[in-house]
């Protein structure tokens, strides 16, 4: 198979790589473990490794790479990844000179945007927010059907958002932001507080929650109310379409989304209620957007 | 005199109208008392006689228009002003046809924004955020040199983020909205309510705060806290370049802005603070803006 492109999702915990059919469509998906604690330049050396492996197999036209933390599109930088070590890393001139091939450079959660644009839940809407709930919360902002960046590239920092004054310190030094109460290790994290009880993850939280553990069911609404607050700040400024929820928790489906749903829509009055949605390309978005990418430098994204 | 357009912002209080020159700066401006008690039928007639008056005097190539509340610009409809009484009114259409020329329509806080951007404050910025305070608090969201509208044309509420859970009602059915603690209605509110004197305005509660009244003082402080925390939600979801404040209370000068930049950067953690400035066309933004849009009608505007 001659793939058109190739494409890796750097995350904390794994890298993603993936062949990229000629329809846009990921044909071949690997991952390896990360293992941030080997060190920075560990992680870019693996990196580089595995795409390089990817390119001998593929032999694709372009690659696309999508990084989290602070990311400088524009410059190909990657200016803070707290849990990779990277900072002021210059990712798309190193790949790019590593396969000798062009190489596009996206944020992680906007290149999950635009796949979900393109190719999922935000299929035919110009605006709306694309927001994984997982270790952290965060979003991106689909205007026009392109993401928002904001002057400093740190646009979209929904789980920052203080709902809580005064409320539970998060890791940004600030009390009460939405990540505090609403992300996948806050949830297990909140259950393991409440009860003593270790390594119960928010899945399993969400499950006991609908079958009568009621410090459960406790931690599971607070963290739905916690997100329908940032949402409804999000839906007052930004007016959406949409909202495409994706990350672990909305796997659980209808006991996240039936609670959520009615959590938000108590907090409109003249706002309009967006389409409430869960993402359609799971743990792929990432890999899949940086492949879009990576295709849009060839001229053929307008085919994806 | 000829003017290349004419230009009207319909407000509450006032109707304001202005000739634009070919330099696009507003070269004659007039106002006249709305009336709203009148009914919304009388304001139409008063916004198109008036208008007929200006286009009879300056014999415009085309006008522009800026209303208030939920406006669609794309249709060209008032869909809901409610100081006016307006509801699904075809302003655009109907101008345009009284006048017998091409009319522009936009959001009197979007035009204000427009305006701003290209004459004013956010002068060589492609990323900000204006912001009137005045009797409610509105945002032009400005990306990339254009104000967003949002799916249902309702973004930009900055003045209904919930900044103080369960806190003082709001018009909007809500409670702890930026507007209960931050607008000059409710900063004039609440010194009357604390003080039992009436009649003092927003603006002569600053005076009082800065020359040892305690209750001003605690109102003022109030109200810069409440609206710090509500831009810096926006900064958090929108990262803005910079943040232009009008309306009344910027009129204050430094006794708001010191105060505001300080509990502003208070709030932010690794968001980047944004410039701080005062707006620099006052009441001027919004007709203005509806000039500078009447003006791009005639493929004028890049001149501004």
């Amino acid at each position: 198979m001659t793939a058109t492109a190739i494409a890796l999702d750097v995350g904390g915990t794994h890298i993603k790589g993936a062949a990229v059919a000629a329809d846009g469509r990921l044909r071949h998906t690997e991952r390896w473990f990360t293992r941030a604690e080997r060190g920075p330049e560990a992680v870019l050396q693996t990196v580089l490794d595995r795409a390089a492996e990817l390119a001998g197999r593929f032999r694709p036209a372009a690659a696309g790479i999508a990084v989290p933390g602070i990311v400088d599109e524009a410059a190909g930088t990657a200016v803070l990844a707290a849990n990779l070590g990277w900072r002021d890393l210059p990712v798309r001139q190193l790949l790019s000179e590593h396969l000798g091939i062009p190489v596009a450079f996206g944020h992680d959660v906007r290149a999950g945007g635009i796949a979900e644009a393109r190719a999922g839940a935000g299929r035919g809407s110009r605006d709306f927010l694309f927001v994984p709930v997982g270790t952290g919360i965060a979003a991106a902002l689909m205007v026009d059907g392109r993401p928002l960046t904001g002057s400093h590239t740190r646009a979209g920092e929904l789980g920052h958002l203080v709902v809580r004054p005064g409320g539970e310190p998060c890791a940004c030094g600030r009390r009460g932001c939405v990540e505090t109460l609403a992300s996948a290790a806050a949830v297990a994290r909140r259950y393991t507080a409440a009860t003593g009880e270790a390594g119960v993850t928010a899945e399993r939280v969400g499950r006991r929650a609908a079958t009568g553990d009621r410090t459960a069911a406790t931690v599971w609404r607070e963290a739905v109310d916690a997100l329908a607050d940032g949402l409804a700040s999000a839906i007052t400024l930004l007016d959406p379409e949409r909202i495409v929820i994706g990350g672990g928790l909305a796997r659980a489906g209808e006991p996240y989304f039936a609670p959520l749903r009615t959590a938000l829509t108590a907090r409109l009055s003249f706002q309009t209620m967006p389409e409430l949605l869960p993402a359609e390309l799971g743990h792929e978005a990432g890999c899949f957007g940086a492949g879009l990418l990576a295709r849009d430098l060839l001229g053929e994204g307008a085919a994806a």
